[in-house]
């Protein structure tokens, strides 16, 4: 039964629909983990020591778990998924433990972020070693189509990722350049992530594009999201600081809104702190009011709604299954966190 | 005519075995050099900037024609081969790029390092873009026996950075942690180069073993010549600071020779510096006086030369053709740097 929905239990009601994923994927999730954990041995000690502390802060692998869904519903067989399922979470470590060297960051996921404790050196070298392992992982199921797949994934974030510097600190930065940002860096490894399935199971090119597509939008969404918790989240909840990307200057959703129609002070202000990183006492609450002021996380909210409507949409072309109704409810619930 | 050594001219006597690759293996070169600056392309102007800059700067590109000679003497289908000698020499500049960030490098190739121009945070992220661009171009070659010899290199490679982390500033490193930590840093990359050939044109697991042992062997004499150069050689001549490994406080060979006898005076000498980094004027004098006194540079060359003799010994199995002779001198020429 593995991949498959377990009997539905009066329970299920209340979880959430990540929560319904794991449950019924618990059989390959096990495996992946499994995997996760056996690529991660080394007699170099502190790889396993920082592995298994960034295995331990958890995260939602919202990644593996789709990777498992999408290939259920084709009827892949598992045992070539899990090793790519765990490939895609390495991938996502590794861009994690770099994006933290790059922005200095002192937190992820609500505990110290591994720079800090294991230092930059360690956090370059084992993300590197992660990354190469993904590859190592995907090439047990020999597909040179999903090594293609995949590794076209890995080079857009990648790219995605140097862009972002480039948008950083720049607030004539438009909205185009920011949702190519996200697409890059978040969004094509969820994409990658639903492909592996149809792509797996050769059920065609259109099935292919639809699953993408699916991953696509609510990868943009996701981030989306994010980035709005970033000046509107519960600090204890996220497990995130607010503020952070503010005090670094990043240029996401909130910020180019309450830009677009801002006079010439609030274009100083922004000059002055995202622009020029010159941030006092204050300037985040005041940065929080122009955002308000200009409706600037409603309207995040509704350009993340609009991906999520297109995900919706392309899901429809997917075969009827189970696991198709809760990847529809997970994609509602991508909007969840921002209300 | 791909690959194949042209007529011999008179003038090629005074050539460097790599000059004479380079000469004969020049149409291919071409073509690989294409692919490396095509895949390079990027609408983020950075990327291509940073990577002509390392282009520029230039290197020996020695993994890559290695690669070409050795698929040469196999009668490998050379369009096969092109990307996969561009795929080594990116997995190369990638972890070039990521060594400098962690060095905290200033100069590399005698001139200024990446990132003292980019800055760090474009070094990490261009080498994950080099990197994973490594992976598209193994694809291209759509055999997964190669993609897992080259995704197998690049998990070792990452693995012995790490473990070089570890083995810096402990004076009580042994010679076989340093030779662990050069085999997989440096010379893991050789091997895969020189074993690609055999393994693309099937030419069974004893001559995949010949070329990659000859591959490992040049490769950890290679490291151990340059590890030598850092306490010999002229700055101006190999565009290298003499004292670099010194003041990191790496442990390389003629510090590992010269702690073998030391007495007590020198192995708190040695502490200080090397495991402590407490480096004052003067120091360095004395380090090379330290090594000198015990035959440091003569018991690592004399290292380097055994490994080279494995490496002759074992191109004894490999196909006669004009550039196995080639590849012998080679071999020798990788000891010249060092007398």
């Amino acid at each position: 039964m593995q991949g498959q929905p377990a009997e539905k239990e009066p329970e299920q009601k209340s979880k959430t629909p990540l929560d319904e994923l794991s449950s019924v994927l618990d059989h390959d999730m096990r495996q992946v983990n499994a995997r996760i954990l056996k690529s991660m041995e080394s007699d170099v000690a502190i790889i396993p020591r920082l592995a298994r502390y960034l295995i331990a802060a958890g995260g939602k692998r919202i990644r593996p778990l789709l990777t498992l869904a999408c290939a259920s519903i084709y009827d892949a067989s598992m045992e070539k998924v899990w090793p790519l399922a765990a490939a895609v979470e390495f991938i996502h470590t590794a861009t994690l433990l770099h994006d933290d060297v790059v922005d200095e960051s002192a937190e992820r996921r609500g505990q110290k972020a591994a720079n800090m404790i294991f230092g930059n050196k360690a956090s370059v070298l084992v993300g590197d070693f992660l990354f190469s392992k993904s590859f190592q992982l995907m090439v047990e199921c020999r597909s040179v189509e999903i090594l293609r797949i995949l590794s076209d994934a890995a080079a857009v974030i990648a790219q995605g990722e140097v862009k972002q510097l480039t948008t950083a600190n720049n607030i004539e930065t438009p909205l185009s350049a920011y949702i190519d940002v996200i697409e890059a860096k978040t969004a094509a490894l969820f994409a990658a992530s639903c492909q592996i399935g149809p792509a797996l199971t050769e059920a065609g090119e259109q099935q292919e594009k639809a699953m993408r597509t699916y991953g696509m939008q609510i990868g943009i969404a996701f981030q989306i999201v994010d980035d709005m918790l970033d000046y509107a989240a519960d600090p204890e909840k996220w497990g995130k600081d607010i503020g952070d990307d503010f005090r670094e200057g990043k240029m996401t959703a909130p910020v180019i809104f309450a830009l677009e129609n801002a006079d010439e002070a609030e274009k100083s202000f922004w000059q002055r702190t995202i622009g020029n990183k010159i941030v006092s006492d204050g300037d985040f609450e005041t940065a929080l009011e122009l955002i308000n002021r200009h409706n600037g996380l409603e309207k995040s909210r509704k350009l993340a709604q609009s991906q999520i409507k297109q995900a919706k949409d392309s899901l429809l072309q997917v075969p009827e299954h189970p696991l198709r109704k809760t990847l529809d409810n997970l994609a509602d619930f991508v909007l969840v966190r921002a209300n």
